[in-house]
């Protein structure tokens, strides 16, 4: 059983260096990008879409060429657990998702995705052992079209610099940067003095 | 001259990897997080805050423990090239920006981060080589107060079953997924059969 062009301990060791902790959705995630692969349209250049923020995106940053800072990975937040490849320019593409339907056999994975159980109640070597066993086996596949402007990064188009922090910014979030127009996270914000 | 533990060589080699080319922006961005590692308030363990989802997110993750998938990453969209590592619990963080002041010394680093050249009038060698060069002396560093529940991810929260998708969703988006009320990126969508 591989993960892609890895072994599934080759995976795993790869998700500990990349994610910090075996996480389940990581090991499903994995099976799910593999089975995209393995159903690709045809077409050379491959964009991804995750259906959620949480764990996914970083099976897709593991194994394909899509990552969130080159813009090929893109993100919506449904919190479905699916992954989508598509044809860049096309938009054809496979979508794979983890099938409620497909959960009965698996009680411990169904009991974690749908958060039956609490943390502290779940048994941690059974839910892998159901992951690694069940495999494909959780998952459906779809043919989809993508409309790939709605789900592609937009281009940050003219630069300006903010007249309130200094800093570079586009243009067209307007006569300052959003920070300065109140959207910041920083309640405090202190120049440092750098030797250097 | 090192990007945290690694040699620059050895950086360009692992940006090559993860982010498929050697971006302008994720080589600043390697400086970036080398400075901001070099000026971490007390603490064990911190998480991330990226001002723009261009480039930057994949030198956090290729040097620091924080990814989009394990939630200790966050990405705001003020389109500012900056990098925030704030320790979790008490928000106390760097922040470590490009300076629009110190670029006058580097006018390729200047020309293509404020968009006055098009593409095929840089001289990407000479852009490289100003870049390695300027290292640091293009960077600020600020201490800042971070606010974590403005940038941190939501929780998921209890998971209902979508009734027109079948999928699990997280309840609170209402009766239906997200997906399903319309703010879908597919135009079409048909179900494979699977041999297995």
């Amino acid at each position: 059983m591989n993960i892609c062009t890895y072994s599934y301990e080759e995976y795993l060791h790869l998700v500990k260096s990349f994610h910090g902790t075996l996480a389940p959705g990581l090991l499903i995630g994995g099976f799910i990008v593999d089975l995209a692969m393995k159903n690709l349209p045809e077409g050379e250049l491959f964009d991804a879409v995750c259906e959620t923020p949480v764990c996914l995106p970083d099976a897709v940053q593991i194994l394909t060429p899509c990552t969130i800072g080159n813009g090929w990975l893109s993100i919506i937040n449904f919190g479905r657990f699916a992954v989508t490849l598509y044809e860049k320019y096309s938009g054809k593409g496979v979508r794979v998702y983890l099938d409620t339907k497909k959960l009965e056999k698996w009680p411990e994975v169904r009991d974690w995705y749908l958060k039956k159980k609490k943390k502290n109640e779940q048994d941690s070597d059974l839910l892998m052992a159901q992951i690694k066993e069940a495999g494909h086996t959780l998952l459906s596949v779809q043919k989809v079209q993508v409309e790939p402007e709605k789900v592609r990064r937009k281009k940050m188009g003219p630069v300006g610099i903010c007249p309130v922090c200094g800093e570079a910014y586009p243009s067209k979030h307007g006569e300052k940067c959003l920070n300065c127009q109140g959207e910041t996270p920083y309640s405090e914000v202190t120049k440092v003095k750098t030797t250097k």
